[in-house]
This record gives structure tokens, sequence and C-alpha cells, in this order.
């Protein structure tokens, strides 16, 4: 008996027979006495497909210039799918109720089509629950001071269900997926990677800045923030498993640190080949010069993700960052146009083929030599290591796009991840 | 310079090389200097395609059980239409703004899957027009007391158009449609039916009830009741004909009687083969009667059209009435379960092979002998009327099916409908 948040992608949404099954799901969650708050996302290929007109009508820069009715048009796909959900549940026997972001209202601010959640109103959610309904609420979406229909940017459902459940605060919030849990490393690449029954809050925004895409990074963000109990499952097991059983699959994401998990001093490998490197070479060592770079690239809505700068040589230094593949271009331009003619530097260069692969874990906070582990393992496949970047669980470097998978294997057999836990 | 609304029709919207000929169309008339709203309809098929996968999920009694939800899912298709409309106005180069119908607002009651406007509020409209905005509407939509998104049954964006003209006090409202005006008749019966300059509201009124599909009735009643200019022509002429050559085009109707029309007696013939006759035999004649059959009806929300009470014979009178085909069954076994015990009558009989044709004619007022014409021209063809029902601009006849066609292209001729107007 607690207020449980499924969410449900949108695979597990693609047709109505698979409607259905999410409404089964659901009505035994629900019979089993919880409230239950569904937020599912558009039916597989919808978004893709209104997006798409949308740029037959208005080919260029479509995301800028179209923001607020790119949102209006591809929000559509949610209400769709949620109502049909309603539909669903209500042909059970349950009673049902689907709300868009706005019948909330689930509040953002205006950045269109990549808006942020800014507060939710719990109280419509709260007197349907408590009148025996289940309630279903669009994700993706929400309206702004405006009272225009705002969206949250692709995977944005995820983050509308980890922000609706702070909002009521369930007591879990089930993530629904195409994958059965958050792996050590993508099965594609290893497959002895192993499924992890618990992740740190902190490994996981580790692991899906990375790229893993089990859950969008700000949903993450959102679940630690509010301290949501969140958990990525399986939508294609049987409906009607054992609820007990359904309950404990899948990988729970944690918060409380001495809630003790699987040993691993490294927790999972995780990789991206999105980034492109850009290197500035012989720039003034003056004050200011990291912010004459990525402030100019800021303002041109970019962001950066590893930043490295040398040690200056003779009054010059190099700076080197990356950047997603897509702002690639526009970055370099932007650079050689603006900032290399104030800056005085005497260079920009840069590398579409690379990609960067992480180790990432809790326990590396309280273990020395891990680092070194990775750089021993990597120089004895002998793949060059051209960035290196360190936070307290993570350590990333940027190597040559083609050594991705070879890194990743033997990274992840260095690190023990095909052995289960102690 | 005149505050314009434009409606265009799914077939209009079917494609985006279509909206892109409807945003020409209407950058058209906005560069004209005219102050442009615009209400969509769904891209053709969407609707359905929506309603066809609400009916997979629950396929018994769809629009009574789930009404609210069917309208939160069937109006996603147009805000998607008017958010791709306002994209391909955009990438003309004009400023433009897509609203739903809960963002203006258009408040309706809640009676879902067929709502009635109640009010609609023009001021964000006025404040976008005031700041030479396109202002794009959804069309078949509103939003009830309780925040719920409704619509207003199908073919309800003619009436959004006229009541969004109404509330704007709008010079005209054009509806665009995929045929360029009112005929005497349909063509595909008659091919000599000729296209009205001009019908008066009332005629059309009767018109579109006769199933006439120009436009849906309310809409008619909405233009009747706030006197808005209505004109009815084709999306289908090339976007850039000359603007007052468009804007002559097709039918108008109008609402001043002096203002002279065409003067004949009869405008058109009207048709409809989408009702059944129900007749109850040995009806005691007592007072209350009608009442008692037909307030059991109407609670079960059938509409009743044509009404026949005979006189009374050995204190027995026989009462019948037609409804819409799809209510039949349900009204047949409502009569036999609830009605005819209570009612003491003999007995029901039912028909589903009848048709209603109707001449329609503002001119009938003022003229006798219409009606006689009319049942000699029938006469003469050999077909034999089942029911009568006249008001002062429209004689209705019951027959049966299959004499509707034969029995049009009588009464096209005898009343002269294929010659032009004096």
């Amino acid at each position: 008996m607690a207020l449980i948040v499924h969410k449900y992608g949108g695979t597990s949404m693609g047709s109505t027979e698979r409607i259905r099954n999410v409404a089964k799901r659901v009505a035994k969650w629900a019979r089993a006495g919880h409230q239950m708050v569904v937020v599912p996302s558009a039916m597989s290929g919808e978004t893709n497909r209104l997006l798409g007109l949308a740029k037959e009508l208005a080919p260029a820069k479509t995301n800028d210039a179209y923001g607020r009715e790119l949102d209006m048009l591809a929000s559509t796909g949610e209400q769709a799918s949620s109502a049909l959900l309603a539909i669903a549940l209500q042909a059970e026997g349950l009673q049902a109720v689907s709300y868009a972001g706005w019948q909330v209202p689930i509040k953002t601010d205006s950045a269109y089509t990549k808006a942020r959640i800014e507060s939710i109103d719990d109280q419509r959610v709260r007197a349907d629950l408590a009148a025996g309904k289940v309630v279903i609420i669009t994700g993706f979406q929400g309206i702004d001071g405006l009272g225009h229909i705002t969206t949250l940017g692709r995977g944005g459902s995820d983050t509308s269900a980890v922000a609706v459940a702070a909002a009521l605060k369930a007591a879990e919030c089930l993530i629904y997926t195409d994958v059965d849990g958050v792996y050590t490393t993508d099965p594609r690449i290893v497959p002895e990677a192993r499924r992890l029954h618990t992740v740190s809050f902190e490994e996981m925004l580790e692991m899906a800045s990375m790229g893993s895409k089990v859950l969008q990074i700000r949903s993450v963000e959102f679940a630690g923030k509010y301290k949501v109990p969140l958990r990525v499952l399986s939508s294609f097991t049987p409906w009607d498993i054992d609820l007990n059983e359904e309950a404990k699959s899948g990988t729970l994401i944690t918060f409380e640190e001495d809630e003790h998990m699987e040993q691993a001093v490294v927790s999972g490998i995780a990789f991206n080949r999105d980034e492109a490197k850009i290197s500035i070479l012989g720039v003034p060592d003056k004050p200011g010069i990291a912010y004459q770079i990525l402030g100019a690239v800021a303002d041109a809505n970019v962001e950066v993700d590893v930043i490295i700068q040398n040690i200056a040589k003779d009054g010059k230094t190099d700076f080197s960052f990356t950047v997603n593949r897509n702002d690639y271009a526009k970055t370099i331009d932007l650079l050689k146009d603006k900032v290399i003619p104030t800056l005085g530097a005497a260079e920009v260069q840069g590398d579409t083929k690379i990609c960067k692969v992480s180790i990432v874990g809790i326990g590396m906070r309280s273990h020395v030599g891990i680092a070194s582990k990775m750089f021993r393992s990597l120089s004895e496949e002998g793949i060059n290591i051209q960035m290196i970047s360190t936070s307290e669980i993570k350590t990333s470097v940027v190597i040559d796009e083609k050594y991705m998978e070879l890194a990743v294997r033997a990274l992840h057999k260095a690190f023990d991840l095909d052995q289960a836990a102690a």
C-alpha cells in the first residue's frame, strides 16, 4: 500500500497491444492496493513522425526559430498515448484519468524544446488518487509562465516521472524500459557484462552522462536532488508475473551510502562516441583565457564536456575541450571568427574521430591506484590516451574512436566486472 | 483591411505540401493588410486513426464511457495541424502563433465528444493580432469548467471557426473546403445541380441538417445567432489567384432578407439516408403520451428528427418518428423494455431502409402550392410517401430508400433548379 509512479517508454507504448499490456500491469499494481501514477512516453516513432512533418515545412534551424510551435506539436504524442492508456485502464475495469502537463500543472521555464521543470502542483493528482483513480500524466512536457506548452527535450519523460514522484513523495519510481536494468557496460560490446542489482545515484549520474541511454541524465539529477528511489526494469516481462518478484527486478538506484551495495570499486564502464575534440594551440598564458574561450562557446549554447588546460611553456599554453559532434563545425567556426583574433592564439585544431571511455565507481573515492590500473590496462592494449579527466567517482580518457570496443572490453576485464560481486 | 477568419478542412491540411499551400494563401491575405485568424482541422485521416486506436483498446460503447479520454486523444489532431501551420507561416516569413482551445480559452460545457461552446475569450487573440501575428486556433475543441479538454463532435471545426469569428466580430468567416460552394443538390446525383452564389441562413440550416455535408449544422446556427457572414469556398484553387476574385467565389450565406438573392422559390433539394423510422402502434390516446415516449428516448441521448402522431381512432393512435440509424437498435430495445409495458401500446415497428428528401427554400414562405407540387412530382414517379413533415421553408418526405436518387432528380427538375436564376 504505497504511492508508486510507473514510467513507460515509447517502445512499451508502441502499439495498442502493448498499451493493453501496460494497462494490465498497472491494474495488477492498483489491485494490490497501491496508489498508481503512470507517466507514458509517446508511442514509439510518433515524436519523430511529428518533428519530421515540421522539418518538411521548415527545413532550416528548426529548433531555435520554431521552438514554441515544435513543442505544441511534439507534446501531442504523449497526450494521445496517455489518453489511450486511460481508455485501456478503464476497459480493464479501473477508474483512470489522464492529464496533459498543463493540466496538472507541471510548470517549467520557457526554454522551448528543452525546458526545465520548476514546480508541480500535486493537488489535483492527490484528489484523484484519494478517489481511487489511476492518474496518468503525460511525460515530456509542461507549461510555462505565459501559458505556452513546453517540452523537456528528448527522453524528458524520465524526468517528468521522477519529478512527479518527487512532488508526490512516491515510495518508488519505476522506469519500465526495453532493457532489464543497468549493466556494468553495454552487453552488445562486452557479452560478459552483468546487470547491477543496485547502483548509487552518483554512479548512475556518471553513467547516464556518458551516454548509457538507460535514463535521461536530468531525471537522475532530479532523483538525486529529491531522493526519489528509482528503479530501472524491463517492460517486456509478462504483465502477470508475481508483483513481489517484479518489484525487486531490474536495477535500483540508491541514495543511502551505508545501505551496502555490491562491493566493487568500479561499478561500470561507460563510453560515448558522440563527442569531438577541439584544441587551441599557442594561447598567451594570461588570466581569463578559459572564460574568453568557453564563455563564447557557452553563449552559442554549446555544451562543453572534458576541459584540459596544459601548463604554460614560454608564456603560451594549449587549451583543449570536447563538445558534442553536432556542435563541432559551429564551434570551430565560432572560434576562428570571434575568439582566435582577439585571443591572439596560434591555431585551432579539431578531431571528430574520438571517443570517451570512463570507469565509474563510488568505491574509487576510498581506493588509490584505480586510475593507474586503468592507464596500465589501456597501455597493454597499445591504446594511446589523448586526454584525461577525473572526478571523485569517475576517470575518463579520450582515445581514438577505433579503439573504443577494445578499451571497453579490456577495462571490463581488468576490473573483474564479469565476476559477480562478493 | 479587415479581421478575417479562415477555416481549412482536413483534406486541405492533408499533407505538408497542402499545409504549405494553406500558409501561402493565408500569407496572401495577411500581406493584403487583413488581420488573419485561421482555424484548421486535423490532417485528414488523423482523427480516424486516433479513434481507431481507442476502439482497439475499448471496443464497446466507446463514446459514452470513455468520453473525456476520447477528447484528450482526438484533440491532439488539431493541435498538431495548428502547430504545423504556424511553422509553415513562420517559414513564409510571417509571425504566427497557434493556440489549443484551452489556451484561448474556448469554454464549453462538459458533454464530452459533443460539447457546446459557451464563451470565447478574445483578449489573447486580439493582442496577437494587434502585434501583427497570424493567430491559429485549433478547431473542434475547447475546455470545460473542470479544466478538461472537450471536443465539439465531428465537423466541429466549422463551429469553432464561426464561434471565433463571432467572438472577434470578424468581417467574414471563410470556410475553405473540398467543394466549391453550396449546390442546389448533390451533383453526384443530379449532374445539372448548380452552385448557388448566395443562400439564406435559414435555407443553409435546413440543408445542413439534411446531411448536405458542406457545413456542420451547429456552425450555421452559430452564424445565424451572431450574424457572422459565412462563405463556403474551395481550397483547391491555386493559392495565388487574385484575392478579390477569391473573396467573391463560393457561396455566401446571408442574413439580410432584403439583400435580394436568387429568386427561386425552392433553392435546393436535400436528402438524408442516415435515418430509420420507428412506429408505435395502438397507443392509448391520453395526454402525455408524446412525452412518455420521447422523454425516454431523449434521456437515452437519442436525437429524434421527424415526429408524426396520427389522429386517434377508437381511443388508440399511432406514433411515428425517425432517429439516426446508429441509434435504431438501442431505441427499439428501449421502447420494448421500458416504454411499451407502461404505455400499454400494442406493438413497435421499425424500418431502417428509408430516406428523407426535402425541398428547401425561403421563398416557400410566400408561395402556396409548393408542397403539393412536390407530392405530385413524386406521385408521377410512382414513389409512395410514408411520412410528411413541414416547416416554413422546408417540406420533407420519408420514402423508401431505393427511390432516393429518383426522387431527388425528379424534384430538382420539377422546381427548375437546373436553370440559372432570373
